[in-house]
C-alpha cells in the first residue's frame, strides 16, 4: 500500500444521506490489516429486490459462486463484504468458509441463507478463517445504522487509496427515489464486469427481473469501460438492491424494464455507476493521471471500444502518458494491434484539443509545445478518428507509473 | 535508453562465421543516434530466395507494404534496414522515402527495386530523410563483407542493450549447409510477429516457396510464442534467405515443404529462431528476470499458448516476479481471464520444481521458503496444469520493472 492518497481524488466527498430500507454496520476482524475496520455488513429489514453482474473469470471466487446460485431467489436481507482476503482459489475450505458466514449473517437477521449474500477482496488463495468474523455478525446487526455510507465504503477498501461513494435522485411517477453507492478498487481492474466490488442501493420499488435488466446494460458503459491494468479479478461483483420504500411515498408499480416511468432512474444509475467506476480509475494503483480515451468511426460500437481498450490498456500508451510525452506513435500502434479494421491513411489523433495527426501522418500544423502542454494535465484525453463507420466508444483508463511496480511488487507480503 | 546492458544478456556472444552469398556493410548516417551505425546494407550478389512474415497490424510501416508487395518475386539482391526512425505513420512521405531507398539500392547493386527489400525501426510518425542514407549505398555496397554479422547486428539496435546473433548448421543430403541469423527488439514485443527486425541467411539452396513455408512453421513456437509488454509493433520484419551458395557442394535440390532431406535444416532453423526470439526478450526493457510460461492440459494447444500469454501479458503476474513475490494468487487470476476453459478445482501451478497449487486451492505441502527461493534466480519457470486435455505451450516473457516506466516514459524525447 502506498501510504498516501491518490492525487487524483475528489477534494470533497459527497454527503451520502440515510437510505430507507438498508441499514449497515462494520466491524475490525482483524482479518488481514491491523486498526481498521474489515467487514460490512449490510441489513435490509423487509426483503430487498436483488440484482447482480459478476466477473468472468473461469476462476471465480466462492462467494461469487455463492451470489450466483442465490440471485435466482430475487431478495436480500443481508449482505456480508470482508476484506484482506478474497476467499478465492481455496477450495472446499472456501465453500465451507462461505457456508458459515452465509449461517451466521441468516441467524443474526432471521432470514433464509438464500437471502444473503457474500463478498470478498483481498489476498488469492489463502484459506479464509471465517470464525473470526461470523461471531461479530449478530452483533452488527442490531448496531446497524441507515446513516454509515461512508463507514461502510471505508470497510471494504484494499490498496483504495480513498473509499468510494455516490448518490443520485430520480423520480417515479410522482415519488422522489434515491440511488446509494460504494465502491472499492484500485488493481486487478478491467472490463468484463471491471469493479472489485461495488454495493448500490434504491428504495425505488423495482422487481428483480428488472432490476437485472437495468443494471447489465448499466454496467456495458461505466464499469465495463474502465481498465487500470487490463486484469481481470475473480471477485468482481456489482450487486443492486431495491427496498422498495418508496412505495409509501406512492411510487407506481413498474412494469418492465421498458416502463418509461423508468426513464429518469435509469439515467440516474447510470449516471452513478459512472461516477463510481471513474471513482476507481481515479484510484489506479500509483495513477498520476487520468485518461478518457474515445474511438469514433468505427465500424461498429463493439469495434470502437475493442480499439479505445487497445490503447487504454497499452503499457506504452499509459508509460508515455506517465511521462507527459504525446507520443501519438504508440496511439498507432494500439490501433493497429487491436484486431479491428483501420485504414492507416484515414487515421486521425487528437491529444485534447490539439490534432496531431491527420489523412495517416503527422498534423502539418503539429506543433510539439501545443501537444506537450495537454501532457501535462491531470486529465487527459486522447480521441481518435477511425474514419471507416459511425461506431463510436469511451474508455477510461490512468498512466503506468514506477509506483505502479512498487505497490504490486510486494502487495502480498 | 538506459545506458547499461541487461543483467540477463549473454555472458558471450557466438561467434558468427561467414556465409557464403551474402555481403554487408554498415554506415553512420545521424539519423536519429550521434556516434553509432545506424544503416544496414546486406547484399546478394547472386539472386537469393526470399521468404517472410511482418506484423499484422493493421497500420503496418511503409517499408513493411513495400516488402510484402515484393515478397512474390521471390528472390532478393539487397536489404537495406535503419534503426532511429520506423518510417511507420508518415503517409505518402513514407512511400516516397521507401521508393527512394529501394531505387538507390538497386542502382548500388545493379537489380530490380522489385528484389530490393527494406526495414525500419525506431520512433512512430516522424517523416524519414531517406536522402541521409541512400547516397551512401554506393559506397555500402562496394565495401560490404562476408564476415560482418556482428556490426550487422549492432546497426540495426534502438533501445537493445546488446547485439543479437546467432548461427546453426545442418546438413541436407550430403552438404553441410550453414544459418546466420540477427535480430534486434526490446520493447514493442508481442506475439503476431514478435520481433521488431530479424534478418537470417542460410546457403542452403531452397526454393522461396518451400522457404516460406519453413519460416511460417518455425515462427510460432519462437518469435510468436515471446512477449515483453504485449504490444505489437508496426513494423515487426523476420526474413529468411536462401544464397543458394551450397549447391556447389553438391546439394541435393529440394523437393518443397515436405520433403525428409529438410529434417535437420528445420530442426536447426527452429532452434536459431528461438535463440534469437530469446534473446530480445532477455533483453526486454528494463526486465531483470527471464520467465518461461508451460501450460499443459488444456482442451487444445491453441488454448494452452492463449492461457500462456494471459499469464505472460499480466502486469499483476510481471511485476510479482519483479518483486520477487511467489505470488501464485496472480497466476490462478490470469488463468481465470483468459477466456479459455478452465476448472478451478483441477488446477495445479508450479513455480520451478515447488508444487504451490493443486486441486484449486494451496499445495497442503506449500513452503513460502521453497516457493521464494525459486523466485530468487534470474530464469524462473512457472508450469501450470489445466487438467482438461493435452494441449501444451510455451511462451517467454520478462519481469515489469520500474526501469520499463523510466525508459518508455521518455523514449522519445
Amino acid at each position: 500500500m502506498s501510504g498516501s492518497v491518490s492525487p487524483l481524488a475528489p477534494k470533497t466527498f459527497a454527503e451520502i444521506p440515510p437510505l430507507r430500507g438498508v441499514r449497515m454496520a462494520t466491524a475490525a476482524a482483524g482479518i488481514k490489516y491491523k486498526g481498521r475496520t474489515d467487514v460490512l455488513m449490510m441489513v435490509f429489514d423487509a426483503p430487498a429486490a436483488v440484482a447482480g453482474v459478476f466477473t468472468t473469470s473461469k476462476c471465480p471466487s466462492a462467494p461469487v459462486d455463492f451470489c450466483k446460485a442465490n440471485l435466482g431467489g430475487g431478495t436480500a436481507r443481508a449482505v456480508v463484504v470482508n476484506s484482506g482476503n478474497a476467499n478465492a482459489f481455496t477450495g472446499r475450505k472456501g465453500r465451507e468458509s462461505t457456508a458459515m458466514t452465509a449461517a451466521a449473517a441468516a441467524r443474526a437477521v432471521g432470514c433464509g441463507e438464500g437471502e444473503v449474500f457474500l463478498a470478498s477482496t483481498g489476498v488469492i488463495g489463502e484459506p479464509l478463517d471465517a470464525t473470526k468474523f461470523s461471531g461479530v455478525l449478530d452483533g452488527l446487526a442490531v448496531s446497524a445504522r441507515e446513516d454509515f455510507w461512508f463507514e461502510a465504503a471505508k470497510a471494504i477498501m484494499t490498496t483504495d487509496t480513498y473509499p468510494k461513494v455516490a448518490t443520485r435522485t430520480a423520480r417515479i411517477g410522482d415519488a422522489a427515489v434515491r440511488i446509494n453507492g460504494i465502491a472499492k478498487g484500485a488493481g486487478m481492474i478491467a472490463p468484463d464486469m471491471a469493479t472489485m466490488l461495488s454495493f448500490v442501493v434504491t428504495d425505488a420499488d423495482i422487481p428483480a427481473a428488472t432490476l437485472q435488466v437495468l443494471l447489465s446494460e448499466a454496467v456495458k458503459p461505466t464499469f465495463n469501460s474502465v481498465t487500470v491494468d487490463s486484469d481481470t479479478s475473480t471477485s468482481d461483483t456489482l450487486m443492486l438492491f431495491a427496498t422498495g420504500a418508496a412505495r409509501a411515498d406512492g411510487q407506481p408499480p413498474v412494469n418492465g424494464p421498458a416502463d418509461p416511468a423508468l426513464a429518469e432512474f435509469r439515467t440516474a444509475l447510470n449516471d452513478l455507476l459512472k461516477d463510481l467506476a471513474l471513482q476507481v480509475v481515479r484510484d489506479g494503483e500509483g495513477a498520476r493521471k487520468m485518461v478518457a480515451v474515445t474511438v469514433e468511426g468505427a465500424e461498429s460500437a463493439a469495434a470502437a471500444k475493442r480499439i479505445a481498450l487497445s490503447i487504454a490498456n497499452s503499457p506504452l500508451v499509459k508509460t508515455a502518458v506517465a511521462g507527459e510525452d504525446a507520443n501519438w506513435g504508440r496511439v498507432v500502434m494500439a490501433v493497429g494491434k487491436s484486431g479491428e479494421m483501420a485504414d492507416r491513411d484515414r487515421l486521425a489523433i487528437w491529444f485534447g484539443d490539439v490534432r496531431v495527426a491527420v489523412d495517416g501522418e503527422r498534423d502539418p500544423a503539429y506543433s510539439e509545445d501545443a501537444a506537450s502542454a495537454v501532457m501535462k494535465a491531470e486529465d487527459i484525453e486522447i480521441r481518435v478518428e477511425i474514419g471507416l463507420g459511425t461506431g463510436r466508444a469511451t474508455v477510461w483508463t490512468c498512466d503506468l507509473t514506477k509506483e505502479y511496480v512498487e505497490i504490486n511488487g510486494d502487495y502480498r507480503s
